[in-house]
């Protein structure tokens, strides 16, 4: 990790600063640290206001803080539109991802019949089957292993022990943590009266450019129709995504959510952790579920859920804190 | 995947059509699709009454519906008395079952005091440890690892990554997912004042015939004595079961439920997604529990349960309403 | 497992029986069993009241009771302070851990660079990366991946399967079952107005001395400084555990339980199942929260919570009584 001049990082971040600093001369900044741990040759950023307090004592060469912050502090400010976004920017220069080399671990097994770019990597141990297709750029871990005839696009990063499984498709930019799995069967039995049935599941998973995976997440593969995952969707740890649902672009979802088969999830959605929402529902863009909501019916577009069932989140404040004065309100029943 | 004649399918399923209709000459199905999506040498089914609007416009070839079920429809209607079961008889003529054919991939590590029947097929990378035994027609996956004195029954199937822990036993036809994991140590525990003292978990899993585990489920092996899958059972995705369970036979739990240590689960049991149950309770034969609800007692027999804690069903629904009257409750509150 | 001596494990758990039996002759005891599955020559015991009644009926030798405990027995009672310690201290003695032995697979991939020592086990097929530091008596399963720069202590037991990313650092006498994955990314994005910028995680996680991770449990690397797990915490199976958090000593938590990002949990702090705690908060020493509740502010030490959102157990109690009584509450309204 080089030092970048502090000029480099304004320029970079858009960010304003009083000018009579640089005319003193420029410095170098040696990394990004929190306000309380920052040394003075680093930068720290103000992105959570609880964490105010903290800018009069930082030690910090600069920080980055939001436009009208004005607090007295021995650093510099750098006021930027967003600094949670500038620190994202800054952290992206000082670590730039690595590159792919077309480094293939001696033990690895790729099949004959796979076709990968040049320069792609491909770990220890990993295991490469019949007619996969792996663009330029990518990575793929140690320990990996992706079945027959998946193709993966160009820049994709596959961290230690993914799987995925046979004619499954991946775009262009997408990370799969350790531990996720993509396209294990779908949980799809008929009952014969005796015995539950197998439905053998023969769709895909299919996930656009951009999506990241968390570790451990699991997405099943569609019954006959495919899962879909679309483009900058961001998925936590510990996921579960039924067979055949379909997650609408730039959603975001904290880990251990599920989401039951063949729902289908709007555009830059959020939800918080441990939510989950039954099947075949249809959720509008721009939801937001609180940690732990329970959805049993489709949601408008735009709404803000909480509780289980999940109800409007305002409704839902107001419940929670009546719930809470059950007992006044039994004691002053009419009898 | 070959075409199927019509008439083999009808006679499949037991189903019922116009006879006018094989008189004038039998067709090719191609495939199965969804209402939706079926092509004209397609079939399609109606499961759910909420695609029932879906008959009118499909372009099916046929389509598998209920006794009962009179809908103009421009596709042949074959009436069956339970069309998903149909529809997954038919899927599986489409799809049957790769067979093992003695495969053992150079990579893969067998112990020499392994015990494999001449067809079962083995995937690169995968680890079979000493004294395995395993039965006539089994596929085991790449990357899988299976420990030490673990047996493994005739037609068994695990996907790539799937772990089995040594000494476990899995009877015939049993299926895991990728990332399962069979035989982990239970969590116990006793406090000696100071730390905690672990105590072996020297019991075993045993999973009988038939039990499907989902793809990153984990099963704790038994304290003592074994933890019991019962035959039939099938576990979907993200499942936690703890030491000494035991599930009856045929029961169904979704994605992402706990059971605690010890708790016996009846037979035919139906859980929804993350529901769970505490520990040393005995849940009666073909209970069933709403998605997330919490178990903290014991549970008679055929009973349908919701909410945290668990109550039933019904008075969940009148108690999930009344709570939303909450704010109209307290303005009205005697003072 | 041999048979060990009536007098030796009296001594071991510092038990009293009736003198008069051992002047009879010591007994060799073959094992530890349940008081309901004990033969003639086992040792079971009595650590949950609900299985009392079985201490008439057992066939054990000899049954470890708490002091107080009197009961008619055919067994020889065994007066203890703490019949589950007692316990795990026998079972211990049974059944020793195995020690490490120098075994490396010839199928493992392991670095040159990478500095094990001797004694230190490494399964088939594992992969250890650059500059990795093993200290004396671990031992690492098959399958396990361990990224560069990883240090390990002495005594730990890596479960076939687990996954260490680059940077971590595992103590002494560190426990990880299977398919534990150490160091994912963080869930960090910054929104650029148009996509989720990921930000690099550049923190390790830290698991300090005895800590134990259990089965596909998750956790994630910090995003600048390091995620923390403080000696002796045990963290039970498919937990996830974000950036940042810190876990106090000797914590203890059962499975499917989620912490969000930069949370500080106390030492010696309980949580149940399933449940679940907000980010940016501080939760006191000592704390123990019920299966399922979920957190979304800061808790004092000592306190016991449970809901969503959580609440002191004993209002938790009372709230829930009178739920179940909202029909009646609703039909005695004032109108």
């Amino acid at each position: 990790m080089n030092p970048i001049s502090l000029t480099r990082i304004v320029e970079l971040v858009g960010g304003t600063i009083e000018s009579a600093v640089l005319d003193s001369g420029d410095s170098e900044i040696t990394g990004i640290n929190t306000l309380a741990a920052a040394g003075g040759s680093e930068l720290a950023f103000l992105a959570n206001q609880k964490y105010l307090n903290e800018l009069e004592t930082t030690r910090a060469a600069a920080v980055l803080v939001a436009q009208g912050t004005e607090v007295k502090s021995a650093s510099l400010l750098i006021h930027v539109a967003d600094p949670y976004l500038a620190f994202a920017q800054v952290q992206r220069l000082f670590y730039p991802e690595s590159k792919a080399s077309g480094c293939r671990h001696q033990s690895a097994v790729i099949s004959e019949s796979a076709r990968l770019a040049d320069d792609v990597d491909v770990g220890a141990n990993a295991v490469i089957g019949d007619d996969v297709v792996v663009a330029a750029g990518s990575r793929i871990g140690p320990g990996c292993i992706i079945g027959d005839r998946v193709t993966i696009g160009s820049g994709c990063l596959l961290h230690a022990g993914a799987i995925i499984a046979h004619d499954c498709m991946l775009g262009n930019e997408v990370y799969l943590q350790s531990g996720a799995v993509i396209g294990s069967d779908g949980f799809g039995y008929a009952w014969s009266g005796s015995q539950h049935v197998k439905i053998p599941q023969v769709g895909r998973v299919i996930l656009e450019d951009d999506v990241e995976i968390g570790a451990n997440t699991t997405i099943d593969r569609g019954a006959i129709e495919d899962t879909v995952i679309e483009r900058g969707v961001k998925l936590d740890n510990q996921i579960q995504i039924a067979h055949n649902v379909r997650i609408g672009a730039m959603s975001v979802m904290a880990s251990q959510v599920g989401i039951s088969g063949s729902t289908e999830i709007g555009r830059g959605c959020q939800f918080g952790g441990q939510a989950g929402v039954a099947g075949h529902l249809q959720i509008g863009d721009g939801v937001r579920l609180a940690a732990k909501s329970g959805v049993m019916s489709d949601l408008e577009a735009g709404g803000v859920y909480a509780g289980a069932p999940a109800m409007p989140h305002r409704l839902w404040l107001k419940v929670s804190a009546l719930t809470l004065k059950l007992p006044e309100l039994w004691k002053s029943r009419s009898r």
